[in-house]
């Protein structure tokens, strides 16, 4: 099976699908669209990415984008090990906690929503609030399940137990965004330490967006 | 098993998961939450939904938000009907779709990015054109990705085959969302074929907004 990533070093949707290939020891190809270029919404790469955005997995020659269509995939197709609980009812706890940032979290602070506030607000810096507002929403959410899950006796070190799952492949990234928007952390304490059991894996580092940063950066 | 779903009869989330519930032919019991009043915000409320939000399915007293988490269980313990293709890539084409609405669209045009929205630019109006804007990009995306399946030789009359599958729970609420924003459908006639279809069924029909509206709605 053929595989290429279209991927940005920085975008933490790309960091979540180099993390899930990392950690199941998935070859693949990888190609750096450079998202302040704008080649994303070029009509080519529509054609791949039908919303102008990376991540897009190409699987022999066929496109798939959205990162949670994407982990999933590779879950069902590459089960070992696995990224999600075997119980359903912690499945869907993870996928609550996954779409909390994917959904709840991410969309609103992604750099073309950004440039549309920054626009329409004709203010370069009213771009870092909204993010803000919109992470420290998420963050909250994220921490306030953290704990009922801990009230019902789940215990670390990961947000689901012993293994790193798929919650912690979309809160890292976030949290990783979130300091780069100057967001005061202290409130999420149990966010805090499942991110520091997940960032010193060997997956996590090698997957870092540090580590595909191109030596000259556009920005 | 008891389930209890809050929900509002006008949030397109909630629309989903009805949904599901009446295809599945599941039971449950029905608590309105009225968005319009706050309700959702508050402590008491957040307990059992994190991010403060509807839908949330509690099941035998445990509370599951999020859609897709709540969808993806759904489908997990009650498989019949499945709402998900059985061949994996389809699978993942339909979580595509899926994601373009629900981590695309719906969460840069629900209420409260609206109200933010206005808030920020001191201006009602400006709510309309920022949700015009977002649903616009997702519905094309969503409209690309149905050309591409069809060329691929999927064919109706749903977006995956003969049988509705998740997108269309998605789609449908999404374009009824559209026509309150009042945005040029003409664009997507893939799109509204889609939704053509999924709405002549006695599901669609049993779970629609309009059947769950209060008589003296707030809003």
């Amino acid at each position: 099976m053929d595989l290429l990533l279209h991927h940005y070093w920085r975008s933490s949707s790309s960091w979540r699908v180099r993390w899930a290939l990392a950690i199941k020891e998935i070859e693949y190809r990888s190609n750096a669209i450079d998202l302040l270029s704008g080649t994303q919404a070029s009509d080519a790469f529509k054609k791949e990415s039908p919303m102008g955005q990376v991540p897009c997995l190409v699987v022999d020659g066929r496109p798939l984008s959205e990162s949670v269509a994407i982990l999933e995939w590779l879950e069902e197709t590459h089960p070992t090990p696995p990224l999600l609980p075997r119980d359903p009812w912690l499945r869907a706890r993870a996928r609550q906690l996954v779409e909390m940032i994917n959904a709840g979290t991410q969309p609103l602070q992604n750099l073309v929503v950004l440039k549309e506030v920054s626009h329409l607000l004709h203010d370069k810096g009213a771009a870092k609030p909204w993010a803000q507002k919109w992470i420290a929403r998420g963050l909250s959410a994220f921490e306030r399940e953290l704990e009922m899950l801990e009230r019902e006796g789940v215990s670390g070190p990961h947000a689901l137990g012993a293994s790193i799952t798929l919650p912690e492949l979309f809160l890292v990234p976030q949290l990783y965004n979130a300091r780069r928007q100057e967001i005061d952390l202290a409130p999420y304490p149990r966010a805090l330490a499942v991110e520091a059991a997940a960032l010193d894996t060997p997956a996590a580092k090698a997957s870092h967006p540090d580590r595909f940063q191109p030596a000259h950066p556009a920005g």
